[in-house]
Protein backbone atom coordinates (compact mmCIF):
# COMPACT_ATOMS: atom_id res chain seq x y z
CA UNK A 1 0.00 0.00 0.00
CA UNK A 2 1.54 2.66 -1.33
CA UNK A 3 0.09 6.53 -0.28
CA UNK A 4 0.16 9.71 -1.44
CA UNK A 5 0.21 12.46 1.08
CA UNK A 6 -0.55 16.04 0.06
CA UNK A 7 -0.86 19.34 2.22
CA UNK A 8 -2.55 21.45 -0.64
CA UNK A 9 -2.04 25.20 -1.09
CA UNK A 10 -2.40 27.28 -4.24
CA UNK A 11 1.58 28.96 -3.16
CA UNK A 12 2.72 25.55 -2.03
CA UNK A 13 1.54 22.01 -2.11
CA UNK A 14 3.31 19.63 0.18
CA UNK A 15 3.60 16.06 -0.83
CA UNK A 16 4.66 12.75 0.58
CA UNK A 17 4.96 9.11 -0.67
CA UNK A 18 4.66 6.37 2.25
CA UNK A 19 4.24 3.03 2.01
CA UNK A 20 3.56 0.47 4.25
CA UNK A 21 5.98 -2.60 3.79
CA UNK A 22 6.43 -5.56 5.84
CA UNK A 23 4.87 -3.90 9.00
CA UNK A 24 7.59 -1.07 8.41
CA UNK A 25 6.64 2.68 7.34
CA UNK A 26 9.36 4.16 4.56
CA UNK A 27 9.28 7.29 2.59
CA UNK A 28 9.34 7.13 -0.92
CA UNK A 29 9.39 10.81 -1.87
CA UNK A 30 8.44 14.10 -0.25
CA UNK A 31 8.35 17.69 -1.39
CA UNK A 32 6.85 21.05 -2.19
CA UNK A 33 5.39 21.92 -5.55
CA UNK A 34 5.51 26.21 -5.41
CA UNK A 35 3.79 27.93 -8.00
CA UNK A 36 4.75 31.78 -8.93
CA UNK A 37 2.64 34.25 -7.23
CA UNK A 38 2.60 36.54 -9.99
CA UNK A 39 1.27 33.83 -12.29
CA UNK A 40 -2.50 33.49 -13.39
CA UNK A 41 -4.70 30.98 -11.21
CA UNK A 42 -5.57 28.76 -14.19
CA UNK A 43 -1.42 28.03 -14.99
CA UNK A 44 -0.76 27.32 -10.79
CA UNK A 45 -3.48 24.86 -10.90
CA UNK A 46 -2.30 23.49 -14.01
CA UNK A 47 1.33 23.17 -12.34
CA UNK A 48 -0.02 21.28 -9.41
CA UNK A 49 -2.86 19.15 -11.04
CA UNK A 50 0.10 17.36 -13.75
CA UNK A 51 2.90 17.35 -10.74
CA UNK A 52 0.30 15.02 -9.02
CA UNK A 53 -0.47 13.02 -11.41
CA UNK A 54 3.10 12.46 -12.47
CA UNK A 55 3.47 11.69 -8.72
CA UNK A 56 0.71 8.97 -9.20
CA UNK A 57 2.21 7.14 -12.17
CA UNK A 58 6.06 7.38 -10.82
CA UNK A 59 5.51 5.69 -7.59
CA UNK A 60 2.25 3.67 -8.19
CA UNK A 61 -0.06 5.07 -5.49
CA UNK A 62 -2.89 2.98 -4.41
CA UNK A 63 -4.67 6.15 -2.50
CA UNK A 64 -3.82 9.86 -2.00
CA UNK A 65 -5.20 11.76 1.23
CA UNK A 66 -4.97 15.23 2.03
CA UNK A 67 -5.41 17.30 4.84
CA UNK A 68 -8.43 18.97 5.49
CA UNK A 69 -9.13 22.20 5.78
CA UNK A 70 -8.84 23.88 9.13
CA UNK A 71 -12.13 25.29 9.65
CA UNK A 72 -11.23 28.30 11.63
CA UNK A 73 -9.00 29.49 8.18
CA UNK A 74 -11.06 32.53 6.50
CA UNK A 75 -13.17 32.40 3.86
CA UNK A 76 -10.81 33.64 1.29
CA UNK A 77 -7.80 30.94 2.63
CA UNK A 78 -10.63 28.42 2.33
CA UNK A 79 -11.63 29.65 -1.65
CA UNK A 80 -7.87 29.60 -2.20
CA UNK A 81 -7.30 26.32 -0.41
CA UNK A 82 -10.39 24.92 -1.85
CA UNK A 83 -9.47 25.55 -5.50
CA UNK A 84 -5.80 23.76 -5.02
CA UNK A 85 -7.71 20.74 -3.54
CA UNK A 86 -10.00 20.51 -6.70
CA UNK A 87 -6.99 20.46 -8.69
CA UNK A 88 -5.75 17.58 -6.56
CA UNK A 89 -8.29 15.51 -6.42
CA UNK A 90 -9.28 16.07 -10.08
CA UNK A 91 -6.06 14.16 -10.84
CA UNK A 92 -6.80 11.56 -8.35
CA UNK A 93 -10.16 10.80 -9.79
CA UNK A 94 -9.30 10.95 -13.31
CA UNK A 95 -6.81 8.00 -12.62
CA UNK A 96 -9.27 6.37 -10.43
CA UNK A 97 -7.22 6.49 -7.16
CA UNK A 98 -8.97 6.92 -3.91
CA UNK A 99 -9.40 10.14 -1.77
CA UNK A 100 -9.60 10.61 2.04
CA UNK A 101 -9.52 13.41 3.97
CA UNK A 102 -8.08 13.98 7.75
CA UNK A 103 -8.37 17.02 9.51
CA UNK A 104 -4.77 18.33 11.28
CA UNK A 105 -6.36 16.99 14.56
CA UNK A 106 -6.72 13.23 13.23
CA UNK A 107 -3.12 13.73 11.65
CA UNK A 108 -1.25 14.95 14.91
CA UNK A 109 -2.84 12.47 16.45
CA UNK A 110 -1.93 9.31 14.39
CA UNK A 111 1.78 10.86 14.35
CA UNK A 112 2.17 12.34 18.04
CA UNK A 113 -0.73 10.58 20.15
CA UNK A 114 -2.25 13.97 20.69
CA UNK A 115 -4.51 16.24 18.58
CA UNK A 116 -2.91 19.00 19.57
CA UNK A 117 0.45 18.43 19.16
CA UNK A 118 2.84 21.58 18.03
CA UNK A 119 3.66 21.74 14.38
CA UNK A 120 7.29 20.82 15.38
CA UNK A 121 6.55 17.65 16.91
CA UNK A 122 4.89 16.51 13.97
CA UNK A 123 7.87 16.91 11.89
CA UNK A 124 10.00 15.10 14.20
CA UNK A 125 7.76 12.55 14.60
CA UNK A 126 7.20 12.08 10.97
CA UNK A 127 11.35 11.78 10.85
CA UNK A 128 11.20 8.76 13.52
CA UNK A 129 8.76 6.74 12.14
CA UNK A 130 9.59 6.97 8.70
CA UNK A 131 13.47 6.78 9.52
CA UNK A 132 14.11 9.70 7.96
CA UNK A 133 17.79 11.33 8.58
CA UNK A 134 16.26 14.43 10.23
CA UNK A 135 13.06 16.63 10.22
CA UNK A 136 11.80 16.95 6.20
CA UNK A 137 13.06 20.74 5.22
CA UNK A 138 9.84 22.08 4.50
CA UNK A 139 6.55 22.20 7.15
CA UNK A 140 4.23 21.24 3.76
CA UNK A 141 6.16 18.12 3.52
CA UNK A 142 5.98 16.66 6.55
CA UNK A 143 1.86 17.75 6.92
CA UNK A 144 2.22 16.03 3.93
CA UNK A 145 4.18 12.70 4.91
CA UNK A 146 1.85 12.90 8.08
CA UNK A 147 -1.39 13.14 6.50
CA UNK A 148 0.07 9.87 4.80
CA UNK A 149 0.88 8.00 7.84
CA UNK A 150 -2.36 9.10 9.39
CA UNK A 151 -4.50 7.16 5.96
CA UNK A 152 -2.01 4.02 6.74
CA UNK A 153 -2.98 3.77 10.48
CA UNK A 154 -6.53 4.86 9.71
CA UNK A 155 -7.02 2.46 6.72
CA UNK A 156 -8.61 -1.19 7.83
CA UNK A 157 -7.09 -2.83 4.74
CA UNK A 158 -3.71 -1.24 4.89
CA UNK A 159 -3.75 -2.41 8.50
CA UNK A 160 -4.50 -6.29 7.37
CA UNK A 161 -2.39 -5.88 4.30
CA UNK A 162 0.54 -4.64 6.46
CA UNK A 163 -0.23 -7.19 8.99
CA UNK A 164 -0.50 -10.08 6.30
CA UNK A 165 2.84 -9.01 4.94
CA UNK A 166 4.37 -8.80 8.34
CA UNK A 167 3.45 -12.00 9.33
CA UNK A 168 4.78 -13.21 5.87
CA UNK A 169 8.27 -11.56 6.96
CA UNK A 170 8.17 -13.57 9.89
CA UNK A 171 7.23 -16.83 8.88
CA UNK A 172 10.40 -16.23 6.43
CA UNK A 173 12.63 -15.67 8.68
CA UNK B 1 -15.53 36.69 -29.10
CA UNK B 2 -17.14 33.62 -27.73
CA UNK B 3 -17.37 33.85 -23.26
CA UNK B 4 -18.19 30.82 -21.51
CA UNK B 5 -19.55 31.90 -18.35
CA UNK B 6 -19.77 30.18 -15.29
CA UNK B 7 -21.31 29.99 -11.96
CA UNK B 8 -19.58 27.14 -9.99
CA UNK B 9 -21.01 24.60 -7.46
CA UNK B 10 -20.21 21.43 -6.73
CA UNK B 11 -23.72 19.98 -6.69
CA UNK B 12 -24.91 22.30 -9.55
CA UNK B 13 -22.36 24.04 -12.00
CA UNK B 14 -24.03 26.79 -14.27
CA UNK B 15 -23.10 27.37 -17.62
CA UNK B 16 -23.77 29.84 -20.26
CA UNK B 17 -21.69 30.16 -23.71
CA UNK B 18 -22.48 34.12 -25.42
CA UNK B 19 -21.06 35.73 -28.20
CA UNK B 20 -21.07 39.59 -29.14
CA UNK B 21 -22.01 39.43 -32.80
CA UNK B 22 -22.18 42.68 -35.14
CA UNK B 23 -23.11 44.98 -31.45
CA UNK B 24 -25.59 41.87 -30.63
CA UNK B 25 -25.28 39.69 -27.72
CA UNK B 26 -26.19 35.82 -28.57
CA UNK B 27 -26.61 33.16 -26.19
CA UNK B 28 -25.30 29.96 -27.78
CA UNK B 29 -26.13 27.42 -25.11
CA UNK B 30 -27.03 27.20 -21.29
CA UNK B 31 -27.71 24.74 -18.73
CA UNK B 32 -26.58 23.17 -15.73
CA UNK B 33 -24.15 20.67 -14.88
CA UNK B 34 -25.29 18.41 -12.18
CA UNK B 35 -23.47 16.03 -9.95
CA UNK B 36 -25.12 13.34 -7.49
CA UNK B 37 -24.37 14.31 -3.98
CA UNK B 38 -23.78 10.64 -2.78
CA UNK B 39 -20.54 10.31 -4.83
CA UNK B 40 -17.37 11.16 -3.90
CA UNK B 41 -15.76 14.74 -4.38
CA UNK B 42 -13.21 13.28 -6.75
CA UNK B 43 -15.33 11.95 -9.32
CA UNK B 44 -17.98 14.82 -9.36
CA UNK B 45 -14.80 17.32 -10.03
CA UNK B 46 -13.97 14.85 -12.85
CA UNK B 47 -17.49 15.23 -14.35
CA UNK B 48 -17.42 19.05 -14.11
CA UNK B 49 -14.13 19.08 -15.50
CA UNK B 50 -14.68 16.90 -18.31
CA UNK B 51 -18.29 19.01 -19.05
CA UNK B 52 -16.26 22.54 -19.30
CA UNK B 53 -13.51 20.79 -21.68
CA UNK B 54 -16.38 19.86 -23.90
CA UNK B 55 -18.12 23.03 -23.72
CA UNK B 56 -14.70 25.42 -24.35
CA UNK B 57 -14.20 22.95 -27.33
CA UNK B 58 -17.53 22.71 -29.20
CA UNK B 59 -18.41 26.24 -28.97
CA UNK B 60 -14.23 27.50 -29.43
CA UNK B 61 -14.57 29.69 -26.39
CA UNK B 62 -12.20 32.77 -26.21
CA UNK B 63 -12.56 33.24 -22.89
CA UNK B 64 -13.67 32.05 -19.19
CA UNK B 65 -16.02 34.23 -17.06
CA UNK B 66 -16.11 33.24 -13.45
CA UNK B 67 -18.70 34.48 -10.49
CA UNK B 68 -16.11 35.14 -7.57
CA UNK B 69 -17.45 34.04 -4.88
CA UNK B 70 -19.34 35.94 -2.35
CA UNK B 71 -17.32 36.56 0.51
CA UNK B 72 -20.11 36.62 3.21
CA UNK B 73 -20.65 32.57 2.47
CA UNK B 74 -19.42 30.02 5.40
CA UNK B 75 -15.90 28.53 5.40
CA UNK B 76 -17.45 25.27 4.48
CA UNK B 77 -19.27 26.39 1.26
CA UNK B 78 -16.37 28.67 0.00
CA UNK B 79 -13.88 25.72 0.53
CA UNK B 80 -16.61 23.54 -1.35
CA UNK B 81 -16.82 26.39 -4.01
CA UNK B 82 -13.28 26.56 -4.44
CA UNK B 83 -12.82 22.81 -5.31
CA UNK B 84 -15.60 23.09 -7.86
CA UNK B 85 -13.80 26.34 -9.63
CA UNK B 86 -9.98 24.89 -9.47
CA UNK B 87 -11.92 22.29 -11.32
CA UNK B 88 -13.13 24.63 -14.09
CA UNK B 89 -10.39 27.00 -13.80
CA UNK B 90 -7.85 23.77 -14.34
CA UNK B 91 -10.04 22.92 -17.77
CA UNK B 92 -9.30 26.28 -19.24
CA UNK B 93 -5.91 26.68 -17.87
CA UNK B 94 -5.07 23.20 -20.23
CA UNK B 95 -6.40 24.42 -22.65
CA UNK B 96 -5.00 28.32 -22.56
CA UNK B 97 -8.13 30.11 -21.88
CA UNK B 98 -8.17 33.61 -20.47
CA UNK B 99 -10.06 33.45 -17.03
CA UNK B 100 -11.68 36.11 -15.22
CA UNK B 101 -13.20 37.08 -12.38
CA UNK B 102 -16.42 39.06 -11.06
CA UNK B 103 -18.06 39.57 -8.06
CA UNK B 104 -22.17 39.30 -7.69
CA UNK B 105 -22.37 43.37 -7.92
CA UNK B 106 -19.81 43.92 -10.79
CA UNK B 107 -22.64 40.82 -12.57
CA UNK B 108 -25.23 42.46 -11.60
CA UNK B 109 -24.37 46.15 -12.30
CA UNK B 110 -23.28 45.05 -15.92
CA UNK B 111 -27.21 43.28 -16.61
CA UNK B 112 -29.16 45.59 -14.80
CA UNK B 113 -27.18 48.60 -14.00
CA UNK B 114 -27.10 48.27 -10.57
CA UNK B 115 -25.21 45.97 -7.54
CA UNK B 116 -28.34 45.15 -5.78
CA UNK B 117 -30.49 44.21 -8.14
CA UNK B 118 -32.39 40.70 -6.79
CA UNK B 119 -32.23 37.45 -8.68
CA UNK B 120 -35.44 37.35 -10.43
CA UNK B 121 -34.24 40.65 -12.04
CA UNK B 122 -31.09 39.06 -13.24
CA UNK B 123 -32.90 36.52 -14.78
CA UNK B 124 -35.41 38.68 -16.56
CA UNK B 125 -32.56 40.65 -18.18
CA UNK B 126 -30.32 38.02 -19.45
CA UNK B 127 -33.16 36.94 -21.08
CA UNK B 128 -33.73 40.42 -22.70
CA UNK B 129 -30.29 41.13 -23.44
CA UNK B 130 -30.09 37.78 -25.19
CA UNK B 131 -33.52 37.87 -26.95
CA UNK B 132 -34.46 34.58 -24.79
CA UNK B 133 -37.84 33.30 -24.79
CA UNK B 134 -38.10 33.89 -21.29
CA UNK B 135 -36.12 33.63 -18.35
CA UNK B 136 -33.58 30.86 -18.25
CA UNK B 137 -34.72 27.89 -16.07
CA UNK B 138 -32.34 27.38 -13.69
CA UNK B 139 -30.67 30.11 -11.53
CA UNK B 140 -27.39 28.50 -11.81
CA UNK B 141 -27.71 28.76 -15.94
CA UNK B 142 -29.09 32.61 -15.53
CA UNK B 143 -25.90 33.63 -13.28
CA UNK B 144 -23.84 31.90 -15.87
CA UNK B 145 -25.47 33.74 -18.88
CA UNK B 146 -24.91 37.11 -16.76
CA UNK B 147 -21.53 36.23 -16.04
CA UNK B 148 -20.68 35.79 -19.78
CA UNK B 149 -22.49 39.30 -20.40
CA UNK B 150 -20.49 41.08 -17.70
CA UNK B 151 -17.31 39.87 -19.08
CA UNK B 152 -18.34 40.96 -23.07
CA UNK B 153 -19.13 44.58 -21.57
CA UNK B 154 -15.66 44.78 -19.43
CA UNK B 155 -13.29 43.44 -21.76
CA UNK B 156 -12.25 46.52 -23.87
CA UNK B 157 -11.08 44.42 -26.35
CA UNK B 158 -14.71 42.61 -26.65
CA UNK B 159 -16.17 46.33 -26.87
CA UNK B 160 -13.24 47.41 -29.74
CA UNK B 161 -14.04 43.89 -31.28
CA UNK B 162 -18.10 44.24 -30.88
CA UNK B 163 -17.46 48.18 -32.05
CA UNK B 164 -15.96 47.29 -35.28
CA UNK B 165 -18.33 44.77 -36.71
CA UNK B 166 -21.22 46.64 -35.58
CA UNK B 167 -19.44 49.44 -37.85
CA UNK B 168 -18.94 46.93 -40.66
CA UNK B 169 -22.49 45.66 -40.26
CA UNK B 170 -23.51 49.04 -40.77
CA UNK B 171 -21.61 49.85 -43.70
CA UNK B 172 -22.96 46.85 -45.81
CA UNK B 173 -26.54 47.70 -45.09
Amino acid sequence: MRVLGIDPGLASTGYGVVEARAGRLVAHDGGVIETPPGAATELRLVSIHRRVRELIGEHRCHAIALEQLYFGQNVRTAFAVGQARGAVLLAAGQQSIACASYTPQQVKAAVCGHGRAPKEQVARMVATLLALPGAPASDHAADALAVAVCHINNAPLARAVAGAEAHRAEVRR
